[in-house]
Order: C-alpha cells, then structure tokens, then sequence
C-alpha cells in the first residue's frame, strides 16, 4: 500500500475517537476505512468490486453537496470541490479505493465513511490542499452533511440494486429473443410432450422454446415492480428517520437532486422512520432473483433432461458444445452451460435465505445486517445476467434429431388421449393398456378392434392436428 | 367410513385399470379417492379442511359444465345435475368428501378424481341414480369433460390461493389500524430511538407505532401483486398445454363461466403451454407472504425487545397479560403472543424454501409438485391470518411506561448528534466521550465547556424538538 | 367439550394470575390449558397428536415424583397418585386430553402445564378427590415440583424426538433390504451408466440398486449420532440452569429414574445452563433429517428417470402401478409414489430452515422457540417414516426391460473409455466423435480402422467385463 | 496473461475435441483451462484462491502417479517428474496457474484438467521439454491415469475441506478459550438470569459466558464427525465407481499414498459406485457449519443485548471499541464485531441450503452440481475461521458493569421463585404480582405480609446463594 521514496513523507496521520492511526500518504482513504479493513477480514469483495454501487454512493455525496448548497448548509466552494469528485468517481476514476469489505458490521458506517473520506480526500486535491486537511473538508462535517450512514447507505444500495435489475433485465430480453428463435425454427418439429416425466400426447419442439420463451419474459415484469419498490428511498431521515441535522425541507431538495444524477424516478419514502428500519425492497428484489433463478434452473433442467443421450437418453436435442467434457470418457459433451447455470440458481436461492434472515433480524430504528443482503444482491444480480448471457449463446446453437422425434411420436401411447372423446375415458384405457403390454401401436389396434372406421382413426390421431393449439 | 345396516349392501364395486375395489356404500368419493388415500398416508391434512380449495375446485367444475354445454359437448340434463352438486358443495355441503391428503404424488390427479367423483356421484343423486351409476353420468367423460387434472387443479389452487391473500389483507388491514391506535395514543411519548441496539437519538413512541403500522400496509401492495398473478389461469390447456380434447374456443367460454361464478377478474395466460408448467404465480405468492411473516416477526421482536424487563430490560411498554408465563417463576407473564406469531414466520420461511425447492423441480411440460406448494401456501395463509388476528389483539393491548422513557430521554448521550451542526462532529464526539466515561449529562457538559449559551443548549438539546421529524 | 347434563355441574371454576374461569367439569386439562388453547389459535396439531410426546411427558412428570419423593420432598401418598397417572398416559390413556397446539408461544410451558394439569387431575381422581382439588394436589406444587418448563419440556422433547429417530431406522433398513433384493434379482442385469445425463460406461442395474441400498444405509449413522446428541438433557436444571428449588443431589437422581422408565442412556449436560438454552441437538436432528430426505429425493428422482418412457424415455425401468395416473390420459401410469417422497423431502428440507432459524433466533438464557421445533421434528420423522415404508413398497414392485438395457450397451459409444488404455485418449476421443457422427458403433470403427485386433476389440470392450468392479 | 517480447513466441497452440487453440506461452495451464474460463464468466474466486484445495489437488496427482508406477502402468521418469511438480505444488508453487472458478459446469472436469495441465506442463519443464509436448507427458494419458474427475475432484474437495474443518476447529478452541478468561473474571458477578427475555432468577455473569464457552466447544464434536466422513474417499472407482480403466488393485494402492502424502485417515469407501453419486460427507459438513454459525449468531446476539445502552439498554457488559461507529452520531460506539458475525451466520445458512439443494439435485451415477458445494464449504470455512478469530478478540476486550448488574438483582421479583418452596406457588404469585404493580421489593413485602421471619427470608432469598448451581 504505498511505495516509499527517502524524500516523501510516507504516512500521514489521522484520528478517530479511539486515537492516531498512520495512514498511506498517497491514499484516498482515510482511518475509518484503515479500522473497518481490520475489523472485517475480507471475507468479501471490497465495495470497489461493484461499480455500480460505488457509482451510486458518489451521486448520493453528490446530491447532498448540492442539497446543503442549495438549502444554505454548504459553501459553494466546498459543494464544487466535492461535485466535482463525486462526478470523477462516477465516471470510474478512485473506484480501487474503496476498499471496505462489502460484508461489514455497523449497517453500512465503514462504507459509508471510505466514500467520505475519497471524496473528501479527491475534493481537497482538486482545492489544492493536502490529504487530510480536514479541516477545510470535513468527511464528517462537508461530505456527510445531513446524512447518516443509515439513511446514505441504504439509498445507494437502491440506486445500485436498481440498476443491476435493469441489466439483468436486458439479459433476459437477449435469452427471450433466443429462445423465440429457436420456437421459429422448430416450429414444425414434432414431437411427444410429457408430464411427470411419462409420455403424455403431442407438440412441437418450437412450442416447447416459445413456452421456454415466455416463463423468460414473465420474469421481467417481476423486476419491474422490484426496481418501482427500491425508487423509494429514505435519504433526508438520517439517523433514525426523524430527519435530525438535516435542514428543513431538505429530503425533497436532496432527492431531486439525485433523481436527476441518476435518472430515476426516485420517491422518498411517506414513514422515514419505516423506510429506515425497513428491508422489504431488498427482501422483494431477492424474491424476485430467486424465482428468475428457479424458472432458469427449471428450463436447464429441461435442456439436460432433452439432450440426454447421445444414444441411452431422450436425444431430442443437441447442445453446442463448448468443451471437452470429461478427462477420462473420450469424445463424450456434457451439458456444462446448464449445470453452470443450474449452479448459480441454487447459490441465488441461498442467498435469498441469507437475505431473508437479515432482513427479519433488524431491530427498533435500523437494520444492521444490509452489507450483507447488499453483498447477497450486487452478487447475485452479476452472477445471473452472466448466467443469463451464457444460456443464451447456448440455446441459439441448440440443434434437433427431427427423425428421433417424429418416430417417438408415431409410436406414442399417449394419443389414445385422443380417442376419449370418440370411445369414452374407459375404453381407451383399455387401447392404451393394451398397446403398452403389445408393445404395438395405438392406431393399429384401433382399426383391429374396429373401434373407428380408417378415415376416423386418421383424423383424430393425426399428431400433427392433435399438437395444433386449440 | 359407512356405518352398515343388515338390510342395505354395505359397499358397492369400482373398476379402475388396476380393478375392482369395494367403496362404502353411501361415501361420495370412488375408487380413485381410495386408491389415493392408500398411497399417500396421511401426512397431511385432507383436501376438506381448506374450504376455499374445495370451493374452489367446485366452481372449476361448474365452469367447466356450463362451458361443454355452452359449446355443445354436454347435455343439459347433466349439466344441471353437475351444477346443481357444485352450488352445493361451494355452499359448504360435502367437504368432508374431500379426503385426499393435500400432499400427493401425481401432479393432483387424486384431487381432481376426488371432486369428480364427489360431484358425480352428488349429481347421480340429484338425477336419482344410484351412486357409481357412470354410464349415466361419468367422472371422467363428464364432469372432467374438456378438463385435465393439469389445468383444472392448478386453476382451482390458483382460486382458493387468491381468496385466502385477500382474507389476509383484511387482517392485515385490522393490525395496521391497531398499531394507528396506538401510534394516536403515544404521539407525544417521547423516547430514545435505537440503531444497533444502542442508543441513539430522541423520538416519539407514536412515532414506533406508526412505523409498525406502516410497515404492515407496505405488505399489502405484494398481496395485491400476487393476487393480480393469480389470476392467470390455465384452463382449457388440458394435458400439456395443447387444449388437446377440448372443443374450439372452449378456454375464454370456461374462463368466463369461472369468473363469473367465484367473482375474480380471471383471464387466460397467454401461452398455454407455459403456462401449464410454470408455478410462478405460486412463487411469487409464497415470496410475498415471507415478506410479510418476515415483517410481523421483525415488528414481534421489537415489542419483545420493548417489553424485556419488567426491572431488567428495556420495560418501555407492557404487553397485555395472556396467560401465566412461567410453571416454575411465580407472576411471571410472557410474551407469548409475538413469540407465537415469530415462529408462524419461522415456518412460513420453512415454507417458502419448500415451494421454490418444489417449483424449480418440474419437469418438461408439468410441474408434478404443485400439491406440496398448494398445501405449504393454503396453510402459511391460514397461520399468517389467524397469527395477525392474535398480534392485532395483542398489540391494542400494549401500554407504556412514560416516565421510565422520559427519563431515558434526558439522560441520553445520542442527543449530543444536534450539537454536530453547532460544535462539528469532532468536539461533539468529545462531549459524548466524556459524559459516557463520566456518567454525567450531555447539556451540563456543554454548559460546563462553555461550548454554548444556556439559550442556545435549550434549542439545540430539547428533546422534544429533536424528535420531531423535519 | 363435555356433554352436560341435567344434574350434573357442566362447569367447574380454576383461578390463575389473571382470574377465574369455568373449566368444563369432566375435562383433565385445567386453565393453563384453556387459556393457551384460545391464545395459539389451533394452526398446529395438539400435542396428543404426536403419541411419543405425550409418552414423554408423562414419563417425566413419572420420573420427578419418584426422584422427589426419594429425596424427601413428596411424599409417598402423592408420589403413588402421580405415578399411577402417568403410568396410565404413558400407556395411552388420556391422549385425546393433550389439546394445546403444538405451536404456542413460551417457551412449552402450555405444553408443560397441559400435562401437569391432566396428570394432576387424574391422579386426584385414583386419590377420590374432584378434579381441581388442588389444595391436595397441585399441578405446579406437586407434580411440577423441582421442575421448570424450561427443562421438563426439552428433556420430554429429546425423549420423544428420539424414539422417533428409532422409528425412522427401522424403516430406513426395511428399505435398504427392499433395495438389496432387487440388487440380487438385477445382479447380471448390463446397462449403461450415466454421468451428467449423458451416457458414459456399462454397469449393473444391480449394482445401481446396491448402490441406492448403500445410501440408505449411510445414513443411519447419522441419526445414530444425533439420537446420542438427543441423551444429554437439562432435567434438573429448572428456570435457567441453575436448579433453583430443586432439591440437592437431584438432577442425577431424576435422571435415573427418566432412564429406567423410557429406558434409553440418558445424560445430564455438564453445564446446565449451557444446556437450558441450546437447541443443538435439535439443529443436529434435523440437519439429519434432512440430508436423508436429500438422499431418498434423490433416489426417487432417479426411480423417476430411470422409469420415464414407457417409450419415448429411459424406459429401463417399471414401477408398480398403484392408480390410474391421469384424469384425462387413459392408461397413464405415473410414478406417484417417488413424487410423494419427493414432496415430503422438500418439506423437511424446508422445515429445516425453519429449525434452524428457530434455534438461532434463542435470546439469553432460553429459547422460546422450542416448540416450533419440536413440532417440525416431530412432524417430520413422521412423514418420513411414512414416506420410506412408500418407497419400500414401490421399490419391492419394480421391474425391468432386460432387452432395451442390454441395447442401449452395445449400442453405447461409452464403452470408447475403455480404448483408453490401449490407444490413449486423443485415438480413443477420434473414434468416439466418429462413432457420434455416423451413428455406427464403436467396435466396427475400431476394426474397421485396424487400431486393435478382433480379439484384442472382443476383450477391451466387452461390456460384461467392463461393467465388472475392478 | 503473460508478456510478450519480440523473440520469443507469445502462443503455443494445443487441440482438443473442438478444434485448436492458441495459448500464452509460458502459462502452465493449457486448453480445456482456457475454454472452462471462456465458458464459466468469473462469478466466483478461482480455483487457486483456495490453497487448501490446491494442495489436495496436487496430493491426489501425487498420489495417483506413485500408485500407477507401484502397479507397472507409469515409468518411472514420468513418475518421477509428476511427482515432482505435484511436491512444487504442494509447497505453494504455481497456484497463480490455477485459474478456473470454482463454480463450473461439468462437475469438477475443468478443475481436474486445470490440475492436469499444470501439473503436466510444470512436470515437462522438470524433464526439460517444451510446454505442451504432450506426446512425451500427457495430461489425460499420464497425469490423469487411472483417474476421472468424478473420483479426483471429489477426493482432493474431501481432503481440502477437512483441512479447513480443522483449521476451524483450531479457531473455535481459542474462542472456547477467550470465554473461559471471561466466566473466571466474572465468577462472583451476580445478575439476573432472563428467559424470554423478561427478568428470571439469579445468576453469575461468569456463568453466562462458561455456557458460552461449553456452547461453542459443543461444536468441535460435529466437525471431528465431519470430517471422520469426509475421510471416505472413492479415488480408484474412475468415472461411475466401476473402476473402469484403473488397474487391478488400484484403489487401496493410491488411497494409502494419499494418505501418507496428506497424512489423513483415510478410508476407501465399500461401494464405489454409491460413493461416485453421494456428496453425504459435504452435506453432514454444511450443516455442521451451519449449526456452529448458528450457535455464534445466537452468542453475538446475546453480546449485543447485553451490551445495548449504554444507558436506555441492559448495558451489563461492554465491548471493546474498535471503530467509530457512526457518521452522524458523534461518540456512538456499535457492536461492529458480532454484528460482522451475525451477518458471516446468515450467509453460512444460505449456503446450507446452496448445498442441500446441490446435493439433492444429483442425478443417476454423478452429481454434476459439486463445485458449487465445494465454493460452499471453502468459503464458508474460511469465513466462519475469520469471523471466530474477530469474536475471540472482541470476547477478550469484554468488560462489565458490576454495580448495575448488582442492583438489577436486589431489584428482581424472580426471586419470587425461591419462595415456592416455602409458601407455595399461589402466594409467590400473589406478592410478585403485588411487587411488580406497587414498584416495591420481593423482600420487603414478604417481610411486610409475615409470610416468613427475617431471618428466613434472608436465607431463602439471598441471590448469591440463588445463583449457584445446586
């Protein structure tokens, strides 16, 4: 942390209430972070790991500077200084100094206080003075100015949560699209449908992906509503919501601000004492991820189930392969794209448990645990959209046996589903029994028992009119 | 199951494609019900004990008649008699027909034959024929005409599901107006506010109150959500999706039968296909109520946090008295009503990783789980309301101990937070500092330094003022 | 409750802390019991649903007479009287008067004092006095006497959770029998292994059977370990640990006297507070439970697979039919029964989490929360033993298709692993990716491309040999 | 990933199944770790960020190499070289090389041959050849010999995670320890025991933290068993547990080299093919970890409740500062610590589930889904390692408030309890009930009433005597 040279000083000094502490001279963090990255062994990526949450917290200072400017709390020197740092940050510059593990005791302070302490630090370069110089800047004073930890931190994490569903969003457009395409191209292909894994009566592949298609793109609206619940957000209540330190009027001003930094449509919340104890935004968005990962782990179950084979399986399909799929069975592909994918399901439905325990262990004013349902969320929407990105090229190389289908549909049991309303339930119950323990065909024994005259039994068991939606 | 006279046969004869088997004479349910019951032990309440589920799968059924009649494929005469059954049994007649354990294995065929064979051997009765009389009137070609287990059970669940989120509001709705009553009673108790447990700054107890109250009503907004998905319903998909079986433009016909008679604003989804294997709508309704269990237990931890003493501990508020606390500690009285409602939460969380676990399990074109997720659903809604009916009762019971808070309020040292905007944080942090290790006050302090005027201690440190929201 | 009659009293009158209320006069239980019935609205079981606790409580009230009167302070008359009582309830007498829900909030001590309450009242009876003469015998002077709540509840709870444990083994080992017999009758029975869903290298039906067999077994160690974790109880230690109001010496003299009742090696915690407020042994039980229900999901899952066709799937396997699987497919056999077991194992899964919440969220020196967990434990042991007498029933039933097995491994390009050893990798992977594109087998490619004599290519692939464990 | 100069070639090229690649020069890894990361976007740490897995990885190689030459299948040179790097490895060389994440489809295969190449590569180096000159030393045909993913992978997972068990057992015993220096401090500090967190009897704060230390040291027995299971390998039974390409005797060859090169216990298990497809010893595993996280949760907790205050909170006890712990509260110190602790709970929890659901979703002869389990348990040991080692410090730190402690006790009506025994538990309830409304003492109102003499009231209610163990 710091080369030394014999001319420069190499530390310098900072103070908290539990004393002095040496600081790398050349960093922009200060002594609040030094303690938090002793106190918290980095069991977790440090915040700069997310870009968009360092990207969020730098607009919420941002905001604020403006705010106190605007309502009279803050010079327009220092409101400059620390715009113009917040803008830097924003735009990617510092990111490697916020260094605070994601996971942290204190509901978000040492996070809160790395952002304080690079901007107040990046602020008082651009003002020409030295690092630490904190009594023309003040990270406490300035660049947290009518803000808590507990009203700061969790409005950033929103702005931050919020934009990650907006990219998982597109992801999941992406593999929508995809799996449209393939709808489009086996839209012909028929094959046996099946419940509870027993061959039940006809379809098409291409209805089997548009269905694929469409559990994809009920996901979004889940999102949607997700992102319209983290718009609400408690900055202005500061500690406990009551607002205290904070000068009059200034929760609208400050989030009007910071609406238009980040170009949301931002509300703040009608309880501020709610809003700051509460989690259900975080909670919901969880919800929401897992049941995306739940619908995506359901469809690359299928995947698998359907390429099963080559020859011992369901050999329906055929994945692309991507690699060499095992180091001792020669030539074999496994379906690694879908078990990837499978995987990171069943972390977001773990962390959505870690999720809920947080939230629901809150108590009184605040909730101490959001570093944790944070981490569990910037984790989790990452891992999805890259889930998301993979499953796509996946399913646009995914090829058919259109012979294996055809056949397996010609020879199904389960068209005698058709005869029930020629013959009745129990009479063709009896066919199909029959053609189970035969091993023959359902048609065939129709026409032999004269059930239906040949051109009947050509028009209700054609698999081709039977797949057709009604 | 039957009692038995010596001059009527005690059982009458059932043929499935296993056999024949003996049913009592005089039950309403068939071979297919025995059969169920045989094969999933009892571990699990019976279909019967949710009304709203059979209800609600009588309702499927009367929607379905009156459609196959509308649309030319049932007579009238069956359709009345299929009628008239369902209006009974949707007027509470015959649940104790209902005798298939909620979990089942066969994707809910063993429910949907139970309604069948109820409403059929009902409306037998009403054409005065003998039970099992299915030549006249059969389960399966009749009353499950144009219908597969796969659409009718999961439409019915859908029903009942809805019914039981609404009931939930209205609790929800009862417990929030008590914490209002409450926020009323307590507007002008002034209090420490907490974050971390420790001791921050000054607000009301109203103002706790309320928050409660608020948080209670941000849950309804995610039943509203649920329910709306609810509606989406798959009948008319039959098998797999298809329609196979039913006649032409029989799914809009049957929906709107169905929403006629239950009197919600069904609508078909779009894709049958996908819909018949998704359970999303579930998901997001078990994810909703997790919210709110994790909501009420928060809320319960903080009353048991409140209440902790009577000497000991917090004792800022009393919970009404229940019932003796203790078989061994003689007056005591304990929290029992919230620790009741904390593990309802525990098990509805319990729940929640059952249905996605269940969900994310389907395969192919039928999710063969939807009874384990009917069950964990109808049950954690009767829990979750029958809990916040307690907590309701319960919490218009608390009172407060007002002096024990005054004084906590004049004696605390977060109130050195207002002086950060007259002193700066650093010297507030000293003042703080020094009345901890002191055991003195924080205004004295500032009085003895010198720091500020008498005047201007009174503004700054007034509790009352200070919690006050902005 | 209680049919009056003309003469009779209806009612009688008990007092508590809050007040008087009418008991209906015939009933064993007392106020405690009625107060905590309208509390905990019944959203559980009663506790004399589960008929090992019940058994239980007994043996402990049993246990603490005895041990008090040895160390002088019951005396014999009332010792006999309670004695008796609990000998009678231990026996299953007075189940149905065991009425409070199993979910209830503080900490058991409804449970605690139903029991107290019912032995109480029927040891007045054999003593010829009314019901609620408690001058003579009280329900906390007597029969709780030396006890708590706070160790009477856990320590019948342990008693109980481990008699089901021994329950569930045994049925675990007539499952592992099922699954060796059919180890024996698949034993020569050649198939293709699969790794990933993909075909990979020849096996034994048998030996997948054995195998099944082996992780049945596996885990009765599991619940051998938490069954001994179950032993060590807090009996003696009362409120916290400390054993206020026990007699000296006591807490070896009950526990020796529990033992030799319920006949199990029971010990007492070494630091009883320590034990008061601890779960652990639950937390184990359960995590147990748990990873078996992980272990039979699985084992169904495969059943399921390995079952899927009957054409267009593995179709290696039958399952017996146990009803008709469809309401709509004629002659559709499902399998049920490994779906039922799947359901149950999501459900201890689930209330696993909810165990595992419970036992964390404990405060101080109790766990209020014991009885949610005690009443999932209970529910799941007996769910599982249900669902394993299922599964070894279904299992016993299955058949097989020895001529598509023996197919699909000659027909397999699996057995190109075994070219390895003779040709290296890269040669071996070339054949298989040549036998994958032509759809030929991989023996003809190898003589064809002269890489191995026939002799050579008759030893090296034969699947008989192949299938065999080195 | 590696520099070029204008000399040298920047890219040597391998092939596999898929085609050719160009890979960097002088990097030990080659093709199939190039494709993994291509295919598994980074959404966890690499392989080599686990130096434990590392190791066991290079063990297993080690291993396997020895066995192959001792049983005439590897010369000697190539013996000799594979050694040799795996000896580099295992001292910490080249886990830089080790680049594929940990969470990866293909159940292991891309770890196994990001092992293979390396060790290959490294080992042609040693023989004085060029990278990839895989003719002389190949990474499937040599350094995998008679090996597959499915037993190396699971094997070296298995060795990794008992070390880190160990590891976390070493950590734990220092916490145990840290509570013990606590409980002696403490020994004559009386206070008030609480249940359900209302005020019980007396007891010692020195007791309160014995329990802490007998509670955490409860856990060290379920890691022994952990990791006793974890000692069951299935090296040797190659790609389903048939053994297929190993030579004959193979298993217990490589096992005893493993263990002495590891110097473990272990035992090859009795049925190789159940061994392949069962990942009970991860699960038994996980849920130990989540039980001990459980029980640290439930102590941090307890940590924070009584340290809340410092002056509107039980604030019985103090915990060391170690940061400031607010932005806005000026002196505010926090539980930072256990809070740090709770959070590392919830997230060991939610992967629990992560694992039971991997676990489960095995399927036939492999489970696909191990590396997400092995990313489970490596994690969660090391954070659970870190976060005891933070606890053990901030235990030691932990100071307390004898004279509150003190008068809270002579204030208690709990020990109302011990006047049970003498006046029975009616009229203890009754002078409770009057202590609590009136405000007055337990003592004072017995003396008052002349239920006892002075004298006897001083022997039965003197909380020092109360508190001690009977």
């Amino acid at each position: 942390m710091g080369e030394v040279t014999s001319q420069q000083p190499q530390v310098r000094q900072e103070r908290d209430l539990l004393g002095v502490r040496d600081i790398p001279a050349e960093v922009y963090w200060g002594i609040h972070t030094l303690r938090a990255c002793e106190n918290f062994p980095a069991s977790s990526e440090p915040v700069g790991a997310h870009p968009d949450f360092v990207y969020a917290l730098a607009a919420v200072k941002q905001a604020a500077a403006q705010a106190n400017h605007e309502l009279g709390v803050l010079d327009s020197s220092r409101r400059d200084a620390i715009v113009a740092a917040c803008t830097e940050i924003r735009g990617g510059a510092l990111h490697d100094q916020f260094i605070v593990p994601m996971v942290q005791g204190g509901a978000g302070t040492s996070t809160n206080m790395n952002a304080n302490e690079v901007v107040t630090n990046r602020a008082l370069e651009l003002l020409e003075r030295p690092r630490a110089d904190y009594a023309v800047l003040s990270p406490t004073d300035h660049t947290n100015l009518s803000q808590s930890t507990n009203d700061a931190y969790p409005t950033a994490l929103r702005v931050a949560v919020s934009a990650g569903c907006a990219q998982l969003r597109a992801a999941l457009h992406q593999l929508g699209a995809a799996c449209d395409a393939k709808a489009a191209e086996f839209a012909t292909v028929l094959k046996v449908g099946r419940t509870q894994l027993q061959d039940a009566v006809p379809m098409t592949l291409g209805r089997e992906f548009a269905a694929f298609g469409a559990l994809v793109r009920a996901d979004l609206e889940l999102l949607v509503r997700a992102e319209h619940a983290l718009y609400e957000i408690n900055l202005g209540g500061t500690a406990i919501g009551t607002g205290l330190n904070a000068p009059s009027g200034y929760a609208p001003v400050v989030r009007a601000h910071l609406a238009s930094i980040v170009d949301l449509p931002l509300r703040t919340a009608p309880d501020l004492i709610a809003a700051t104890q509460d989690c259900g935004a975080f909670v919901q968005t969880s919800g929401a991820l897992r049941q995306i990962a739940g619908r995506l782990s359901k469809i690359c179950d299928d995947l698998r189930l359907l390429s099963s084979g080559p020859r011992a399986g369901f050999g329906e399909i055929t994945l692309p392969a991507v690699q060499a799929g095992s180091s001792i069975m020669p030539g074999k592909v496994n379906p690694v794209v879908p078990e990837f994918v499978n995987q990171i399901a069943f972390q977001v439905a773990g962390a959505d448990v870690t999720v809920a325990m947080a939230a629901q262990s809150g108590e009184l004013q605040l909730n101490a645990f959001e570093p944790v349902i944070g981490h569990c969320l910037l984790t989790g929407l990452r891992q999805l959209r890259r889930a998301v990105d993979e499953l796509a090229r996946c399913v646009a190389g995914i090829g058919c046996d259109r012979d294996r289908l055809a056949a397996a549909v010609t020879d199904s049991i389960g068209i005698a589903t058709a005869l029930n309303t020629h013959l009745g339930y129990a009479t063709a119950t009896d066919v199909a029994r029959a053609a189970l323990r035969s091993g023959r065909g359902v048609a065939e024994l129709v026409r032999e028992r004269k059930l239906l005259s040949p051109a009947e039994i050509e028009r209700a068991l054609d698999p081709a009119i039977l797949a057709q939606p009604r």
